[in-house]
């Protein structure tokens, strides 16, 4: 039986201690995304194109169930790293939680797959949780129709900061070559924090709206302001995408896959620098191109290499 | 101003009335993809790498609203193609049509964004909208209870269908030259019925789910049955897809993405064949491989022309 695990060596997990070449340190970051030994994929058996018999690492999910106080809210499907942060990312991204009413506790049972929000006072979820809207394709599936409003107050126009085309560069870089569960296993979606040209926190899920949730939460968790932070998605920049990254105060948003004509008009109403399909030396932007400083010739930049691409035009 | 209609060119669009080489005709198909031509995409004006103006087309996506009866289900941002096909197939892969409560009509208002289902007999939805369940990544979002319970009642170990590896490839190669939305703007997933090595009706959305609920609805308004029949995917194979396939009673599913655990349990349960990892001559099934006939040797097929690959390891 042949294993999969030229895909552990390619990407630099340390199975035998030695870090690949053409590997970004996970240690860089404030938070790594997760690793192979986490128990968050498994080894399924199947059969290849030649009718062989071939293991396969398949990222697992499971459902979370979010509470806010005593209600249910929404259950989610995730690969289940990190509950906390998702669970105060998916709240403060749906403007579900009030400054005027602090967070106390979080309490995530294991054995049940439940997460528990608890603020100071009671909250009026049933109200908010009335109409939701079905969101475009690998989105979240949900957005709750205070959203829209909480979004349209908000502006990043007057945000005044920079994306340097290099450090753009250093951080597709960067990010192509961290060993992930991406690189492992395949399958799932990536979103970066990140401050200038240094990547800061990696989450992966399988939906890239549990991915980006999770970096909010981390942001509410820390009290980490968005303003001088840049956004990377490895998914399309759909107008949930928009909505989210808007709600987190960033001002800048860049993917390497493509645009909808929706999150683009909400990009350029919110005042979001949105850069897209960035791979290897070429990316286009669609709105607040402005805040772009190019000061990077593209020629001397190499094309990715092909073993490190990420793919996901379509994603 | 740098306008990117090399696109156009490379996959076929004639704009110079004459197709590319290296086309599958889509009129070889009883429903072919949609074309730039029909204003589901608009060009969007932004800046690339050098800072050079440049157009771009990109996916227009706008809010569907499904009824049954008088009741509204759910609100779906879609391309905006086959509304009809849509709303018939949302409900039918909800479990939320019944054979003894036939469809008399499919009201589409276009000023709206409306769609109505109407049945003989009132429904009974109420209890089925109560409990959703928030889908995996790129996923529709909401699963309502009662499909699971629908899921595990039916079961396509039963059906006797073969997949030969020279369908396999000969459906992926087509499917890959054949102009489409995500040759000409990308960002897109498509979703195809196949019969043997013929493609036969090919949806494109934003979200992967609503391109597999068009084909549903087709297939209901036509009376198809799935018994012989194969489906395709850009996506990846997570459990939406495979409970969608399986309500569709189609027993072999294929995508040129991954997968995830928990869409590999589900489609074991249901005796669905499930390929994924479906590029060039590669391909891994992790359920149903007995139903595989291997008459063709993988050193013969060529890898995928880079020019046609599409994307989608994590989409």
């Amino acid at each position: 039986m042949r294993t999969e695990n030229a895909w552990y060596i390619r990407c630099g997990f340390v199975t035998n201690g030695i870090m690949a070449k053409r590997t970004y340190d996970p240690n860089n970051y404030l938070i790594p995304p997760p690793n192979l030994d986490q128990g968050l994929c498994k080894a399924l058996s199947g059969v290849d194109q030649n009718g062989e018999a071939t293991d396969l690492f398949v990222i697992n999910e499971k459902p979370l169930t979010l509470y806010l106080n005593s209600r249910e809210v929404v259950t989610m499907m995730t690969i289940g790293d990190h509950p906390r942060f998702l669970a105060l990312g998916f709240l403060a991204n749906q403007a579900m939680l009030d400054p005027d009413n602090p967070v106390t506790a979080v309490d995530f049972d294991e054995d049940l797959d439940v997460v528990v929000v608890r603020t100071k006072h009671a909250t009026d979820y049933e109200e908010k949780l009335k109409k939701r809207v079905r969101t475009s394709g690998c989105a979240q599936g949900t957005v709750f129709e205070n959203v829209m409003e909480a979004f349209e107050s908000r502006s990043l126009q007057s945000i005044d900061a920079p994306l340097k085309t290099s450090w753009l560069y250093e951080l597709t870089a960067k990010i192509n070559v961290t060993p992930s569960l991406y690189l492992g296993a395949g399958a799932i979606h990536g979103t970066v924090l990140c401050k200038a040209d240094e990547p800061l926190v990696y989450m992966e899920d399988v939906g890239r709206h549990n991915a980006v949730d999770k970096v909010a939460g981390w942001m509410v968790d820390t009290g980490t302001d968005g303003a001088d932070k840049i956004l990377y998605t490895t998914g399309r920049l759909t107008s949930e995408m928009i909505i989210k990254t808007v709600m987190m105060g960033i001002p800048i948003l860049v993917s390497r896959s493509g645009f909808t004509a929706a999150g683009v008009e909400l990009a350029r109403q919110a005042g979001l620098t949105l850069v897209g399909r960035a791979r290897g030396r070429r990316f286009v932007a669609l709105s607040g191109e402005e805040r772009i400083v190019f000061d990077s010739d593209p020629d001397e930049i190499s094309e990715e290499d092909p073993r490190h691409q990420r793919k996901g035009a379509h994603v």
